[in-house]
């Protein structure tokens, strides 16, 4: 059987997107980080690992980025996830007054939240704050997170789909240690800094242009160790092994003052 | 006495910010949100406002940038500061258990807390954390915040310093109801859309090229009611009353879905 890891506690949002993408059946390995959570593919203690790189309402997912930075795993696939927030507890609606979960998580369902009055109390993990309600054992106190969650630690759903904006996915990625092929439909992601000098990003963009080379997804990140210098993150259409795309990368590392291939994968759908 | 509104508690590192950009004496308005932060100014129960937009560590402040998305308010100022995180509390170094603070504050002192095995507890505010440790008045309990927030409250600091890279500033934006004027070295923040078609962010960023001028900062973001539509916000030198830059801005407005201008301002150094 694989393995993959996954960032969070089971029942994390990151584990349903592993159960949806493989087929098969799988051994799910939660871990403390996004770090660890690429390191235990390195290290070969799972197969395969998933990492949320962004999503339709917060934007991207900074520190699951600068992991993936740092890595050389190879994304080999991507996966949309529909997120839907739920209301799980003991008690019935009208008894809860006090809501757990991650920030972002409480952040996305403010609208039911203040309609309601609850106070809120941040926690590290949606999944997780299904398991701090199961030892509370009070009725007046319930988590928000994921269906899967909340049969995971046998906790009954009061109310389901109670986020703000029902239009919430998460993208996320699939690495492995080795490349995946040329497929029909591929998309590419890789990494750049360019120098700090009028025109060098649009430099870049020229090439691609000029290739015919459609980028889905461009975005600028402070580099760490520089100030205020920017990596860019750009997604594009086409497998990084094609001939006309590895003369394009060819081309732009020219330019860069790094270059990086994250990975070429098979185009997910929305659903 | 202008009056300025900001979000978080008194001691927040936006307050800190908004003192160092206004040199007279001002009052300081706390506000819950971001949104709320700006809707102050709208209803000119402030002068201005003060708001994270990123992070040299983190990258950009979404909920932030979303809030600007819809204000009629102007962009007339930008300040960096430098964050510094401290270990604050009534104990001594060696009696702490337990750090209260905000995720991201507490994420920054990652090494410090794990060399020391520290529980940690997220608050929603790191000068909010130093309020929570002054009511539990704790020796084995401590809150990580700024400086400011460890004087207003009367809570010693600990140790000064606790945050893993001291290469950590972020950047504010001062919005207020009226424009600036155009000066010697400015600054302007747009935000667009383009249609979803191969070459269109190519062809408005050819138009800065072709008219020399420097893009300082490029990022997508999902557009949150079409999914996976990208926003982009581009900061580039120069003021949008400029003759050449306003031609500019003409011109690619034929090219994209909407497009706003945040304001102009003067560009603000490290320091």
């Amino acid at each position: 059987m694989k393995k993959v890891s996954f960032q969070g506690e089971h029942g994390a949002y990151s584990e349903s997107a592993a159960r949806k993408i493989f087929d098969e059946e799988i051994e799910l390995i939660p871990c403390n980080s996004f770090q660890d959570t690429l390191k235990t593919t390195e290290k070969s203690e799972s197969d395969y690992c998933i990492l949320p790189v962004e999503n339709s309402i917060e934007g991207s997912v900074g520190q699951s980025i600068d992991a993936i930075t740092k890595t050389d795993l190879h994304a080999i696939g991507e996966i949309y996830l529909k997120v839907e927030h739920n209301l799980i507890g003991t008690g019935k609606i009208e008894e809860i007054e006090t809501v757990y979960s991650h920030p972002q998580a409480l952040g996305q369902c403010s609208n039911f939240i203040q309609s309601r009055k609850l106070k809120i109390v941040p926690t590290y993990d949606t999944a997780g704050s299904v398991k701090i309600i199961k030892e509370m054992n009070d009725v007046h106190s319930a988590s928000v997170a994921s269906k899967d969650a909340g049969i995971l630690y046998d906790v009954p759903i009061i109310k389901q789909g109670i986020e703000n904006n029902s239009n919430n996915y998460t993208r996320f990625l699939v690495f492995s240690k080795s490349n995946s092929a040329e497929g029909a439909n591929d998309k590419t992601s890789i990494i750049f800094s360019v120098k700090h000098e009028p025109g060098a990003l649009y430099q870049i963009l020229k090439e691609f242009n000029d290739n015919e080379i459609n980028l889905t997804k461009i975005e600028s990140r402070p580099n760490k160790n520089i100030n205020w210098e920017y990596n860019f993150f750009v997604d594009f259409l086409g497998h990084y092994s094609n001939l006309k795309i590895s003369s394009v990368l060819n081309k732009i590392s020219e330019n860069t003052v790094f270059l990086k291939i994250i990975g070429s994968y098979a185009v997910a759908d929305l659903d």
